[in-house]
C-alpha cells in the first residue's frame, strides 16, 4: 500500500466539499487524510438560497446548509471553519493557515491541494461604499446581516444596485418584506445576459411588482449620515433615498492566493485548469467560482459563478484526486431565475455575445402560452432562439414567461450541447398534452420560424 | 404556368388540415384547388382536450376547435363536413365520396391525395359492448355524448375500461364530476408504457384520488338492462356496477380505405410512407394516426396516435405537396400526461420495449424534489433512466412526479434524439436556481447513477 497522502482543501463550499466527498468515496481514511478550511462561519451552503432566506420564504438559515462540520467529520473529512489560507507554497507543498478566531498561523503540508476559493463580490470603488447599511450578497453571513437589518432596523426604502440575477432576486425579497424598492443599474435593461427585447419583458415585470427601475444610471456614490449609515444612493441623475442598500454587482474569481503562488490564471481572471480540473501547478487542483472554463458554443474561456458548475467541477476534481477518471466538458451558459411570477431563462450566447464571438445570427421570438390555450392556468411565455446564418446552428435561447416557463430551457441547452440546427429541431419529439403545452410546442414553433428565417436569408443572399 | 391541380384531403383533423394549410401557403388558389372531407361534425379539433371538456375544466366545445370551416374557406380551403370517402381509385386518380346527411355519392378527381383517416378506437368484441351508456373517446361527438350522459343522466358509478393515458384522464374527469369511479385493465399496472415500478407510483396516485383499480382483470362483457342500457362491466373476477362506461382501449390506424385501394401498410397496421410522407402509391400522401413511422431508438416501425405527430407529419406532407421540401425524421416515443396532481412522462424505450428490440439494459431510478428542498412547493418526483449496457447510451426515461415534473422529459427526449450516453449527460449544463431544481438536478443525479451502473457492470463482466 502507498503511504497515506494528505489532501488540503481551501474553501468549504460547493466545489471544495464536493471534491472532498468524492476523494473520500474513492479513498478511505487509511489512504487519504482530508482537511478542508473555510474562513467563514458556514460551509457547504446554498448561496443561491440567500434571497429566499432574506425574503422570508425560507425560515431557518440551517435549511440552506447541506452538511455540517459534524457530518463531514463522520465521513472522515476534517472541516475547520474560520480558518483562512493566506499563502500557498507549491514548491514546498504547503499552505500557511491563519485561525480567524485568535489562533495563530501555521504551515500545513499537502500531497494534493484543492483550491476552491470561490468569488469575491464586485464592490464599487466609490465614496461611501463601505458605509453601514450597504450590504453585499455573497456569504450566508451577508444573508444573516441583511435579514437582521430588515427585521430589526425597520428600514422603509431599499435600493438594490445591479440588475443581474442576484439584484433582481434581492429586489423581490425586499418587496416581499414590504419595503419600497428601487433598482439602479448603469445599463439600459435589467438582466444583461438577455437580449434587450427579452430584458424589456423582465423590466416590465419588475415594475409590475412595484420595483422602481433606474436604468442607464451609473451609481456615483453613497450618502451617509453623521453616524456613518447610508442614507441615499447617488447616481448621475440624482439621489435615491435608502435605509438599506444591497449590492448585486456580480462577482470576480477569487484568485489572489493562487496568483501569489504563481498559479496561472486566464483572460477571464479565473484559474486555468485542464478538463480534469488540474491547475498548471503540480498536485494542485481547482474548481468552482475561482476557475475559468470553456464555453462550448463560443469556444472561449468564461468564468461563470454558479453553484451547479461548482458542484460538478468539484466532483470531477475529487474523483481525479481519488484516483478515478472524470472530466468537466465546459458549459453552455444556462441560467434560470424567478422574480415573483416571472421566470427567466437563457442558454448559449445572446446576440451581443454571439457577435463578439464572430457569429452572424438570425433571431426569432415566439409568444405562446405554457399550456393549451383552453386549459385554465395557461399563461404567457416568450421563447427566443438565436441561430447562426447559413448553418442554422442553434447558438442561444432565452425564455421569459410565467409558471413552468423557465425550466424548458433545459431542452434547448441540450440541443445546443449537441450542436443541433434549428431545422433539425423542428422534428423534435417533445411531450405534448393540453396541461403542458399547446399542440405546437413553443420550442417547435420557434425552431420552425428560425429555420424559415435561415432559409429566407440564404435565398436573399444568393 | 402549370395547369391548376386539385388536392383532395381525406380527414379534417390535425394531419389533414395541417397538410391543407401548408400546401395552400406554398401554392395559391390559382395553382391548387384544395378540398377536404371529414365524416364527423367537427374538424380541426383537439381530441386530446376531450377529457378536459368532459371533466368540465373546459366549458365550451368550441374552445377545442382550432379552426372552423368558415376560417378554412377564407384561406381558400373547402372543407366538407359529414362527408365520407368510401373508395379510392389510385389508377383513375379519384375518390368516391358519400354525403352522410342524405346526399348521394359521387367520384371526385384528384391530382394529389392526402390520406389522414386517423385511428379507430379498439372496441372489444364482447357481449354488450354496443349497449347504451358504453362510450368510446375518439371524436368530439364522443366527448359531447359523455358529457351529456354525465350532466343529464345523473349517473352515480362510472367504470373506465383501459388504463392508458385516455383511460386515466377520463377517470380523473369522472372523479371531478363527483362519480364513483372504477378502472379496470387486464394488465397488472396502469400506464403500460411505463415500467412496472413507475406504473406502481401512478397506481398509488390513482387510488389517492379515490379511483378503485381492478388490475389484472380481463373484461368479459357488459350486463345490460331490458332497455339496452349498460348496468355493469363483467370481468373475470366479478361484476362492476356501472351507470356509465368509458372505453379507453387504445386505437388502431384507420387504414381500411387505403388497404382496399392497394396502398401498402406495414407490420404495425399503419400506412407506409417515406420521410416526405409519400405512400407507395403515386400522388398519394398520408400522415397522422393512420401511418406508421420510425422509432429512432429501436429502429422499428411504430404507430403512435398523438396529435403532435399528426400535426408535424401533416405539415411535412403539405410542404411537399406544395412543392417545398420537408421530412419527418421519426419519433422517440415521448408522451406526457397528468392525473390530478400527478404528472407522468416517458420517452424512448421502456425496459420491456428495449428487451424486445434486443438491447440489454441497466436502469436507475432517483427520488428527488422538483425544487430545492428548502423552497415551499418542493414536491416529490422520481426520474428513471434506462441505458444500454457497455455503450451507456440512453435508451429511455420516465418521470412520475407532481407539479412541474413531466415537461422535464423534453430534455431527456432531446438527449435520446442525439444518441447521448449517460456519462456524457452527467456534464450537461441544465438550469439551476432554488425555485426550479435541487442544486444537483434530478436528471444529472440519475445520469451519474446510470453511468456508475454501466461502469460497475463492465467491471463485473470483465
Amino acid at each position: 500500500m502507498a503511504a497515506r497522502e494528505r489532501l488540503l482543501v481551501i474553501g468549504g463550499d460547493a466545489a471544495g466539499m464536493s471534491a472532498a466527498s468524492q476523494a473520500r468515496r474513492l479513498r478511505g481514511p487509511d489512504e487519504l487524510e482530508i482537511v478542508a478550511v473555510e474562513r467563514g462561519h458556514h460551509a457547504s451552503y446554498s448561496a443561491c438560497g440567500i434571497p429566499y432566506f432574506v425574503g422570508g420564504v425560507v425560515d431557518e438559515l440551517d435549511a440552506l446548509v447541506a452538511r455540517t462540520p459534524a457530518e463531514f467529520r463522520e465521513r472522515g473529512i476534517e472541516l475547520r471553519l474560520r480558518t483562512e489560507a493566506v499563502e500557498i507554497d507549491t514548491r514546498g507543498g504547503r499552505v500557511r493557515m491563519r485561525s480567524l478566531d485568535g489562533g495563530g498561523e501555521r504551515w500545513e503540508p499537502y500531497d494534493q491541494l484543492m483550491i476552491a476559493t470561490g468569488a469575491d463580490p464586485a464592490r464599487p470603488d466609490l465614496p461611501g461604499a463601505d458605509a453601514k447599511g450597504v450590504h453585499g450578497v455573497q456569504t450566508l453571513d451577508d444573508g444573516v446581516a441583511i435579514r437582521r437589518a430588515v427585521e430589526e432596523g425597520s428600514p422603509r426604502r431599499a435600493v438594490v444596485v445591479g440588475g443581474g440575477y442576484i439584484g433582481l432576486e434581492m429586489a423581490e425579497a425586499m418587496v416581499m418584506r414590504g419595503l419600497e424598492v428601487s433598482l439602479v443599474d448603469f445599463a439600459d435593461q435589467p438582466m444583461r445576459t438577455l437580449d434587450p427585447d427579452m430584458g424589456a419583458i423582465v423590466a416590465e415585470a419588475m415594475r409590475g411588482i412595484g420595483v422602481r427601475l433606474h436604468l442607464g444610471e451609473p451609481v456615483e456614490g453613497f450618502d451617509t449620515s453623521p453616524d456613518g449609515h447610508v442614507t441615499a444612493v447617488r447616481t448621475r441623475d440624482g439621489a435615491l433615498p435608502a435605509d438599506l442598500v444591497v449590492l448585486g454587482l456580480g462577482v470576480r474569481p477569487a484568485t489572489g492566493l493562487a496568483e501569489d503562488a504563481g498559479i496561472e490564471t486566464g483572460p477571464t481572471g479565473g484559474i486555468v485548469t485542464d478538463r480534469r480540473m488540474r491547475t498548471r501547478a503540480e498536485r494542485v487542483w481547482a474548481a468552482g467560482d475561482c476557475v475559468e472554463t470553456r464555453h462550448l458554443v463560443s469556444g472561449a474561456p468564461v468564468a461563470i459563478a454558479l453553484g451547479t458548475h461548482a458542484n460538478k467541477q468539484g466532483r470531477v476534481a475529487g474523483i481525479n484526486i481519488g484516483g478515478g477518471y472524470a472530466t468537466f466538458p465546459g458549459v453552455v451558459g444556462t441560467a434560470v431565475s424567478k422574480i415573483c411570477r416571472v421566470e427567466v431563462a437563457r442558454t448559449g450566447l445572446n446576440e451581443a455575445e454571439a457577435a463578439a464571438a464572430g457569429f452572424e445570427t438570425l433571431s426569432v421570438a415566439v409568444e405562446s402560452t405554457t399550456r393549451a390555450g383552453y386549459i385554465p392556468g395557461a399563461v404567457a411565455m416568450t421563447t427566443k432562439l438565436i441561430a447562426e446564418r447559413r448553418s442554422g446552428r442553434l447558438l442561444g435561447a432565452q425564455i421569459v414567461g410565467e409558471e413552468n416557463a423557465a425550466k424548458r430551457v433545459d431542452g434547448l441547452a441540450i440541443a445546443l450541447w449537441n450542436g443541433m440546427t434549428v431545422e433539425e429541431m423542428t422534428g423534435l419529439d417533445l411531450g405534448y398534452a393540453p396541461p403542458f403545452a399547446p399542440v405546437w410546442d413553443p420550442v417547435l414553433v420557434a425552431a420552425r420560424k428560425a429555420a424559415d428565417a435561415v432559409e429566407r436569408d440564404m435565398r436573399s443572399a444568393s
